[in-house]
């Protein structure tokens, strides 16, 4: 089943009261074996949980953007929330913004910022600026926030200059009426200089916008003109918050987002989503903050980071041993009577490639009223023969909602 | 994959003479097992003639709306019958006009009626009168076309009260130049008023139609207003036939149905079929019908409907044996040479559950042209690995057309 979900008109329309609903993502689940005849991550854990879950509910295989594409975290969250990513495009600054946990507003331009080495006619000899640390990033937007947090203060805007790592930041102009379509600085190789900032969308806003942003980057470079390696910077992805259709408008359910990572917060809260406070950073504190929410919404988005973070590293046996951690809390999950619990990843992150991959993820859709299919254990290929198909990410949400009984009958 | 089908166009450019078409819908076949290590109802019946098809032909799952939601009857075999219910919308009024098998015409507005009860203020008191029986409805019903059947002759519109069954009537208005886009009266809950109905359309035909309809609402609740319960009602879903491209001229096809209960026999109508009239309701009359008028047809629909019944009923056994009895005629069917069969259901109607459900559809096409999978049994998860996938209901009368020879190719 791959069609893109794409009607929200519909759910609005037809969603009732009904059972809670759990959507768990491990980061990253999917794998690959390390040797031809080899076992990925999820399919040598030993998960007797999960396989429980998956002998009495459906599995199938999620694809999160198109087949063949490898996802970033940022659209793969989008797509689970059933948000087609390529339809509801979130500019680089929002999602760079959102990673770092800055939480904009309506009024906001975000944009991500790199610094950069420039010779002494101005070209740029590096676009990474000597891959400086984070530390020295985090010296550098300090620095610039002091010189031009001002600068535009007398056009009522107001500028956020934020570090991320190494060269990169977030650069956030806050005021009334920035808009537009707005080209990006970086001329994208070397010995030449950086573009302005020009607006495509031939606003009154948008010109405006690019003619401030302009103002802003040259006071910059100025005020950092004798840094010895990022002497010069260049901005890409200026963008605001798109202004997505709320998530707990279009489904009738009070939504909330347990997760560690900004970056998750960030793109659930884009949705409408609530950000759930809670001490600790392993999946068990998770499933505690779980427990003490549990009456006060109807859909929880629990993100567990790790199995992307050892995927990543490589780290085969590590990513086994945090999914065995996640099937361990699972217990706890059932015992608060859930109408539907999906399990699955937001992309595959195969130890083996050391890096995010275009793999369809594993998924586990249990509910009581599931129709079981002929699988008794949760992995990759397990899920490719299960009841769900092979189906776009997209379609999760709508899918828990019929499990949970939350969407009324369509006409007589 | 489960694309929805929209090409009509593309049907209409490729279809050419063939083979014969049998679509064969046991309402509400889909099924659950009533414990979690047992078998569906398919799954339980002794189907030697199903199962055999199933082997020389293919399988699959079928997705009647979208994933999770839950089909009503109209939508369903609109989908079976490749109109995607989605794209078209048939009003809640046409449909129930449909389901008591009374034929709209293109001058028609159909709305469902609901007798209520109301205190002497006209505030509505119970907004399904008590739940009067039947009889009290066919009573009320002779009552308000006697009180006022004529009263818009002035105004060149005849007027229908049908009953359907408890509470529930039809009202059809007839005339020239009726239209618009028209709200309900129904205040949804007690202890208010109804609503005056009212045009959205800003339309001409749509003022008058509202006009007219609330002409006709004051005075039929003046003819009832000495009942004891039912002395006031309310009009919900008016609407028109949609006027949908008929099948015919689609897929170049003779197409006829086959069924015992009006609201099949109405969708099939709605899209152009003739519906075909013989005595009995089993499925062998059903199959002495088919044979019958073989000659005159090219695609045939025969529905069966108390797979369904039985599924509402919770009664597994008696869905079990309706199926074991549709299994029996299918080598009646195959006698006489079509080019491809399909048996499939509108939507999924478990006894466990005693509801339709969102379940896909265990779906078997046969033909001498069919692929085989590796399916030897018909069944829920025999179905979910055949060679068909998991697929929108759409695209079954396209494939059928495919494997009937009925598709020229496409391109040199």
């Amino acid at each position: 089943m791959s069609t893109v979900f794409t009607e929200f008109d519909l759910m609005a329309e037809l969603n009732q009261p009904g059972d809670k609903i759990v959507l768990l993502v491990m980061d990253g689940l999917g794998g690959l074996p390390l040797e031809a005849d080899g076992l990925t991550e999820l399919e040598t854990a030993a998960t007797p949980n999960l396989d429980h879950m998956a002998s009495t509910g459906t599995t199938g295989l999620s694809v999160p953007i198109r087949p063949g594409i490898e996802p970033g975290s940022g659209p793969a969250h989008l797509s689970l929330f059933s948000y087609d990513p390529v339809r509801y495009e979130i500019g680089r600054g929002v999602l760079e913004a959102l990673g770092i946990g800055f939480r904009l507003t309506a009024n906001d331009i975000a944009a991500r910022g790199n610094f950069a080495s420039a010779d002494a006619d101005g070209l740029i000899t590096d676009r990474r600026a000597g891959r400086i640390g984070s530390d020295e990033c985090v010296r550098l937007c300090a620095k610039l926030q002091a010189a031009t947090g001002d600068l535009l203060a007398d056009e009522g805007v107001q500028i956020f200059v934020e570090p991320v790592k190494e060269h990169r930041f977030v650069l956030v102009l806050r005021g009334e009426g920035l808009d537009g379509e707005l080209t990006e600085t970086d001329p994208l190789s070397t010995g030449k200089h950086p573009l302005p900032v020009t607006d495509t969308s031939g606003s009154v806003e948008g010109e405006r916008s690019a003619r401030l942003i302009n103002r802003w980057v040259e006071a910059a470079r100025r005020a950092i003109a004798d840094e010895p390696k990022a002497n010069s910077l260049n901005l890409r992805g200026l963008a605001k918050d798109p202004g997505l259709r709320r998530f707990p408008d279009i489904y009738g359910m009070r939504a909330a987002a347990i997760a560690v990572y900004p970056m998750y917060k960030g793109v659930a809260s884009l949705v409408g989503m609530d950000v759930i406070d809670f001490d600790g950073d392993r999946p068990t504190h998770e499933i505690d903050a779980l427990e003490q929410a549990w009456n006060d919404y109807d859909f929880f988005f629990i993100h567990v980071k790790k199995t992307d973070s050892y995927g990543e590293d490589g780290n085969f046996a590590a990513k086994v041993h945090e999914i065995e951690a996640v099937d361990a809390i699972m217990p706890r999950i059932l015992a608060l009577q859930p109408g539907a619990v999906i399990v699955t990843g937001d992309h595959s992150t195969p130890a083996k490639m050391r890096s995010h991959s275009f793999h369809p993820v594993p998924t586990l859709l249990w509910s009581p009223r599931a129709m079981p299919d002929t699988n008794t254990t949760f992995g990759e290929r397990a899920c490719a023969n299960g009841g769900l198909g092979i189906f776009h990410a997209t379609n999760l949400v709508p899918q828990a909602m019929g499990h949970a009984g939350r969407l009324k009958r369509i006409g007589a």
